[in-house]
């Protein structure tokens, strides 16, 4: 190893600089050398996985998280199989960088038939493949490293989506000059003049509002605007909904706090708050099928305030290049504070506290009394994992308390995805206790990756819903078809397999008796894996998701 | 479901017209009623796996026994999991038959925000990606649909590459004309002027030859033209080696096999013996990196006739439009027969018998003599399933007997692959012994796909070698860098788990009088899956590895 500064050390600083403190991945004869350069850099450490779709997985879980992730695979069979995962960081405008050892420039320039290739000395298709799916590309050369390094990363981090990195095996030795300034230059703020004409179009219609309310989804999340999105709520003391893909983006305990709207699916009182409202200030929403119970809402377009990542919109009118933030901070400073009487606020809260809830210790698990039993399980500060299926469309309807993070990924929708998102949620932040709620069809594409959290020694808590099979899409199509059966495993027993150490807590539940003695123990034991296998019936289903099912199926027809 | 004859129904009828009789893959909403269809046709069985890389692997096996195999996926988050595995089947030349559920061509014409997109209202992402890695492609429509099967099929079929098919889910269930003619017409005979032409120039050529060998490959299984090399073989009395990725596609018993060539790391006389040819009848060839010790061969290409799935080539002259068994069938025709005693044969056979083995029963494992042990294991008509690893590297070495079919996957090396390969090829033929090799590094990948196995109750051997993380890659880069180790597994109990039920036996093994007990055991329990763990040391190599490791490396400088 030479002495001099490298190619590949500039990458890794810049990662480091990035924030960035583990990196995903797995080995292969084409990134061994760089993973050496990562293995003695102070500030990173290396997190193998079983497979590189959890590697991709976990890194988008560590991304919405910490910000932003990066995964190191091989050429060709290791980057293919982690491209799913990157696409899914590219649908939910996740931070990922993914990073590409290749054969040498050499190989590639000679179009040899070595392994990993497609054999027909053709070295580009998989980085083609990777241009559909990623925001900014870069072959790396001796000439254009560190320029291109610094171009992707910033994409990455300014566009909020996943870039690619192809890192010939030759070129991270190579040497380079190291960082003379730092990657980020603080952003440009919004000119004062977009600024006023802004302020000057939308202060009186919001000023003049009837029923304003605030609707707010997962890009208050990625584009950092959670504090701004608060003081405009409490500025102006209007109602604040979000969408189940940015739920927890605002406290659900606030008194302003009136629910997760999912357009004809919502609970009476927020559909009509939000439908019937004569101005939506809409913060970074996106209004998908799965979150819309099928693009079912029905407020009018002409109420709806945009404000976007990187501008606002009204009506026919556009405010250019304002970030989230500064609309949202420069709004709050122009308008008035409601009467908390004259904007009927029914907070969730309030709409809670009718339905105390008892566990009955011999009543079979269900869902509907399952989810209670996690509304109480969930404390404030965790991070809550939530498969797409019963567990998504179950736990959305869970009031969060405050400063709780919720993940899920409801457009890309790709299940299995959260177990080893969990290995990155919870090495982003040990401080955090994490929750998986996933189901057993899900989990038995990816729980290997368990392996991977009990080498780490984390600690979080997995549910694993056991209701014999895609229950998602038996409630869609096929409720009795076997292609929705799936073998049942020995759940339970999962943790010893892939553990081998003592270090874990597993449980089989089938009654509520049983899952609060589990809970319990649960919480006496915080510094072991917790692993609880949650038996329910195959057709029980949340409620929501027995309405989605047929909205589905009629997006189909 | 109407009675009319519909687009899926041709779809599958022309499936079960090239002789499949499973269809893998996972359920998704935008596949289910298609999945309906497959479930209905008689001829059919839907084979679900536990993940969509598991079921592009899975059908990649099945095609490598049966000739050709098809999958389904659903849009976006399926069809992405499974296109490492697809990437594979073109390096490889195996025909697999891509099915993608996809959302209506409504949906999709008017750019909706729905599940499993990227949200950005563009549908062809993943049509565009499958370019990349299939030899054909085709996005039905009522309007097109019986004419565009029927060209990616043929396509399949005939350039042995994967295709992919995206069936919008409202296009699977129209009315469609069934097949008037069948879907493959008589393959076309060369013209009698070009084989003219061939034997005219290559006759000569052969008949002069003082050292004459065949040299053999892959293509000559996906191309179906065994039968012809060895009665090629036969007439001509030449002495037969194979390339590695081609291996068991000549009887190794054969008194003219000599061995499995690898360039440099070949035993000497085989060496020598295709180094120092005056004349190589190459059939079928890809010379590619891992299956040469990284292009080491060191033959004289103007002494190469390469008889090519679609054309004969030697020096500067060409001969167009001749299959590989036409060509070897024209030849033999007018070929002599050598004798035996001109050729210097020293046949594979006669090579191993100095070496008799016997069992030391204290004797720790320990990769040559495991190997040893599976030559004595193996029999007659077995499948043998190596993964690219330890495995792969001591398998190639072991003589094999009689119509025994061998696995690997050297060019495009997906580590993992194996293992759910492994469900195709013994569903490919139940009644074939498959026995599977792999390491543990690459059996964390993709193990769950077991489940699967036990569930349609087959029964083959899986040998998983545990020598505690990835030596192949330990033998290119970093033998004690930790990017190179995994977690300790309990690997005898993932039966149990997975099974829940008692139809398998499981062992673990680490002396040679274990693995011998063992494997008596398995022999009298041929109706059940037997899981056997083979404890070795981790930098415990076949030797074949150790030299290939450095050449890796230095290839990677």
């Amino acid at each position: 190893m030479s002495e001099s500064y490298t190619i590949g050390r500039y990458l890794i600083d810049r990662l480091a600089e990035l924030g960035i403190r583990h990196i995903f991945g797995v080995p292969g004869d084409y990134n061994l050398s760089f993973l050496d350069q990562i293995i003695e850099h102070p500030a990173l450490e290396w997190v193998g996985n079983c497979n590189e779709l959890n590697a991709a997985y976990a890194a988008d879980g560590y991304a919405r998280i910490h910000g932003i992730s990066a995964l190191v695979t091989t050429f060709g069979v290791g980057e293919l199989s982690a491209i799913n995962g990157i696409a899914g960081s590219r649908a939910e405008q996740v931070p990922v960088v993914k990073i590409t050892g290749s054969p040498t420039t050499k190989v590639a320039e000679e179009g040899r038939l070595v392994h990993h290739t497609l054999g027909d000395g053709e070295f580009d298709h998989f980085s083609k493949m990777y241009k559909e799916v990623t925001v900014a590309q870069a072959l790396l050369t001796q000439d254009n490293a560190t320029e291109e390094i610094d171009r992707v990363l910033r994409a990455c981090w300014q566009e909020k989506g996943p870039v690619y990195i192809n890192l010939p095996v030759d070129v991270h030795s190579l040497p380079a000059a190291p960082p003379s300034e730092p990657l980020l230059s603080e952003t440009s703020a919004a000119s004062e003049e977009a600024l006023g004409e802004m302020l000057e179009a939308l202060v009186p219609v919001i000023e003049h509002a009837k029923s304003p309310v605030i609707l707010s989804d997962y890009q208050v999340n990625r584009f950092h605007a959670e504090k701004e999105l608060a003081r405009f709520a409490e500025q102006t003391g209007f109602p604040v909904a979000t969408l189940s893909m940015g739920k927890s983006v605002f406290n659900e305990e606030h008194p302003q706090f009136i629910g997760v709207y999912s357009g004809k699916t919502s609970p009476d009182y927020l559909r009509k708050r939000i439908d019937e409202a004569d101005c939506i200030i809409s913060v970074g929403v996106k209004l998908t099928d799965s979150i819309t119970s099928g693009f079912s809402q029905d407020f009018k377009e002409h109420a709806v305030i945009h404000i976007n990542p990187e501008d606002v919109r009204y009506q026919n009118q556009s405010f250019s290049d304002i970030s989230m933030a500064e609309a949202l901070t420069h709004l709050a400073g122009k308008l008035s504070t409601r009467q908390p009487e004259s904007l009927n606020i029914i907070p969730l809260v309030s709409q809670q506290k009718e339905n105390p809830f008892y566990v009955e210790s011999d009543h079979p698990l269900n869902q509907k009394r399952f989810w209670k039993m996690m509304q109480l399980f969930i404390q404030k500060n965790d991070v809550v994992i939530a498969d797409q299926g019963t567990s998504f469309f179950g736990a959305q309807t869970v009031p969060l308390k405050n400063k709780v993070t919720y993940v899920g990924q409801p457009l890309w929708g790709s299940i299995g995805y959260t177990l080893p998102a969990l290995l990155g949620t919870q090495l982003a932040d040990l401080s955090r206790r994490n929750i998986l709620l996933i189901g057993d069809g899900a989990f038995q594409l990816t729980f290997q990756e368990i392996s991977t959290m009990m080498r780490e020694d984390l600690h979080p808590i997995i549910f694993v819903i056991n209701n014999d099979g895609y229950t998602v899409e038996r409630s869609i199509h096929g409720p009795n078809q076997a292609y929705n059966d799936i073998k049942m495993w020995n759940y339970e027993a999962i943790p010893a397999v892939l553990g081998g150490n003592k270090n874990f807590k597993s449980y089989k539940t089938t009654t509520e008796g049983e899952l609060a003695d589990a809970l319990k123990d649960m919480i006496a034991h915080p510094d072991a894996l917790r692993f609880i296998e949650v038996v329910m019936e195959k057709m029980d289903m949340p409620e929501l998701l027995t309405v989605l099912g047929k909205v589905f199926a009629a997006q189909n027809d």
